[in-house]
């Protein structure tokens, strides 16, 4: 291995470390976040809420996007991410009703 | 409003207010993350090393479902995820080239 090839492949090895860490961030982040509305599902099938808000939704994805902007991350990706971890969470408040 | 319906609409909100804090760590991770893929992109392209590593992706996704089993999180719904992050990554990284 030449020189060169070691410096590309040390410098490789620390952008992945740092993916893998910020990856554990995301994992248990999203285990925090699904905690809060698998609260919220139980709350609403028990006192007979709706499971979705459109209302929160709409808020809750122009923050998003006001802040993926803020960070430098491509809204057009927040939106479409954070668009599936809301489907998510709306099918499983679905299933605590049936 | 009775003050069941008060004593509801509070928790509610704390839940909210989390699920908030919470995904603002995530847009921010997400910005950090892409950060790092950006970075490893653009060396891939400089070096002429391929866009897409199999064995590496296969070796992320095996530790993320671990670390999501641990974490409490659905694991095919980690995959789900982690999958589409690695796609929008993968993508990016062929853009770098073309």
């Amino acid at each position: 291995m030449t020189e060169k090839n070691k410096r590309i492949g040390d410098i490789l090895k620390e952008h992945r470390e740092s993916i893998d860490r910020l990856d554990a961030i995301l994992i248990y982040t999203l285990a925090e976040r699904f905690q809060h509305t698998k609260n919220v599902g139980r709350l609403k099938a028990e006192h007979d809420l709706p499971p979705s808000d459109p209302e929160r939704e709409a808020w809750q994805i122009a923050r998003l996007q006001r802040l993926a902007e803020r960070a430098g991350l491509d809204p057009e990706f927040a939106t479409k991410i954070i668009g599936f971890i809301i489907e998510e969470v709306i099918r499983r408040h679905r299933k605590y009703r049936s």
